[in-house]
């Protein structure tokens, strides 16, 4: 029985967004009609106006919004890039042109609009996101970093040149890489019930080879270390469009547990942006717990890795559950584990046993 | 006109493999049966055995070999997890598994073969490839790192349940993972003319939505910075097998430089492997030169890029030619440009300026 999403929602998106930018622009030009000095009124992303919500379960901010004026002379140079950026959103997004952050930085020069350094573009374009509450993805700008998808899911491409264009991505055993194409395609249908996100390449490999797409009717996402933000834009839609549950499975250490936690709940420093966290997102291991239940060979926690313990216990986010016990046991025993661990029981252990028991309980988390 | 390539290789190699590992196998066994203690002989990899060898423009092992004596017992460690080691390829190969190197170092615990850590396993798995003279690959030890590939070129699938399986790697315009079923498939068409590598993921994307597959005949690989030897075994073979020249465009600075030598005559380190090099490959690009040329946005060079270049310029490769010139430019201006600097005269213009005229200087190059 295949599954399809309950609406289409891509092509939605970016007619808003459009929309949204035409909306800001009239406001600048209706102000100078008036005789006004335009503006922006943004939300502030100072530390003070960062909250964590309960209820959708991410850092959100709060209601203080900053100005930034053609009024104010210190504000002049800020709301002049802004105004630009704008702009070349629009441009980008009614062209159908892919950039990257660093794009971006170059292209200013050939408007010469000046930024001291790519670090103040980048800062600009985060106030862009926080204006239009939308990530840059979302205005063709995408990240560099690629990671990969497989399983049977087939989708139809929206860029130029590929409209109306079908792949199913199951064709091509290595994967395919998640990049603007494919975080825009539409996702039309799948026989998959569960998406598995796994931290390593060598894991994701093993996983198609041992075909867990078929035993486990899954979608395997290689997230490459700490996802990507189209890795977490793509695992977001196949959980709300095709309502699949997304499970997490990291190295057994805190930047494992963390990078579950990203998935699932964004970070702080994306708090003015909705659509990148899967806030029921269940990370399945490896655990702290698990080092000793399975004997997994070991090394040893560096200072670093005791130190990030410590942060992430005074997370609003580590305060209960598994995260927080699964931080308490490795400061315990100080020791960590690799997934390639389960390799010392054979190297399809970790998919005929770990992961089938993982994923039975994961129905229970 | 579609090429296809002279003859299909990838089978043939498993079999030869297969056959080597036989013949190390049945010499342990004949040492056994003549009361002889079995060893195993490996051509030197000390620094002072690898020389650059003009004729096949790459780093090659010298004529010493050392000998790994289970008579000896100094060497009986090493001796028993190097034969613990082909052991564990021939299965891999056979029962047609990939592993990775940390894979591989857990798996020994399976055996309780002893390694103090991952780094004496890597270093025994660079002991096999020089006794087999063969990458790590040929054994089905792969990278974890995935770059991407794209354009029109039809492969056929020989890893498990793929088996006949073709792909066109233009169906897919974020690019193809190249992993084991890739590296390993055959290539049977393509109608393209040239290869073309870039260095980073932001272009390889640019390149694909401005269709420079279609309007220069290419196949587009993104290395992701220096390439992964999947990709340099990809590369070579587009090059032996289909006859395509390989070009190569890289940051303008001495690390861009340097990933376009490996791709051309390989690394020191890997002195005793062939078939990861692509001798003829050119970098057109970004050259010092170009900076001026282009009038290009720079950033200034580092002390750690400028001591690079000194480094470089006493390595045998960099005596001649371009590449000696470049090295000599970027000491002289000590600024650098990277790919997206062209973003300054607009997003398009690396591919409608930039590239066209690099690809036709190649032809002279």
């Amino acid at each position: 029985m295949k599954k399809k999403p309950k609406k289409k929602v891509s092509v939605d998106k970016q007619s808003t967004l459009a929309d949204l930018l035409r909306k800001h622009g009239a406001q600048i030009y209706d102000d100078l009609d008036k005789g006004n000095f335009p503006k922006f009124s943004i939300p502030s992303r100072s530390v003070s106006n960062i909250v964590y919500d309960k209820k959708i379960r991410q850092y959100i901010l709060g209601a203080n919004t900053a100005v930034r004026s053609s009024r104010n002379s210190s504000q002049l140079r800020s709301f002049t890039q802004l105004m630009w950026l704008a702009f070349f959103a629009n441009r980008l997004t009614s062209q159908k042109k892919s950039s990257t952050l660093r794009d971006v930085y170059y292209s200013s020069q050939a408007f010469e609009v000046d930024f001291e350094d790519q670090a103040e573009s980048d800062n600009i374009i985060v106030d862009l996101e926080a204006v239009l509450a939308s990530p840059r993805e979302s205005f063709h700008v995408f990240p560099e970093e690629r990671s990969s998808v497989f399983g049977d899911l087939t989708i139809e491409y929206t860029v130029p040149g590929y409209q109306g264009k079908k792949t199913n991505l199951s064709d091509h055993p290595d994967g395919y890489a998640i990049g603007p194409s494919l975080t825009t395609a539409e996702l039309i249908e799948t026989s998959a019930e569960v998406v598995i996100a796994v931290e390593k390449g060598g894991l994701f490999t093993r996983f198609i080879e041992e075909q867990v797409d078929k035993k486990f009717k899954a979608i395997i996402v290689d997230t490459g270390g700490q996802a990507p933000r189209s890795t977490r834009t793509l695992l977001k839609r196949l959980h709300d469009e095709l309502s699949l549950p997304v499970v997490i499975l990291t190295d057994g250490d805190v930047y494992g547990e963390h990078i579950a936690m990203v998935i699932k709940s964004g970070s702080a420093n994306a708090a003015h942006l909705r659509g990148l966290t899967v806030p029921d997102a269940k990370w399945v291991g490896v655990w702290a717990t698990d080092i000793e239940k399975y004997k997994l060979p070991t090394i040893p926690m560096t200072e670093s890795d005791i130190k990030r313990c410590h942060d992430l216990l005074k997370d609003p986010r580590y305060q209960e559950g598994i995260w927080k016990k699964e931080l308490e046991v490795f400061l315990k025993i100080k020791r960590k584990a690799e997934l390639e661990a389960f390799s010392k029981y054979g190297l399809t252990n970790i998919t005929d046993k770990y992961l089938p028991h993982k994923l039975e309980l994961a129905k229970s988390l």
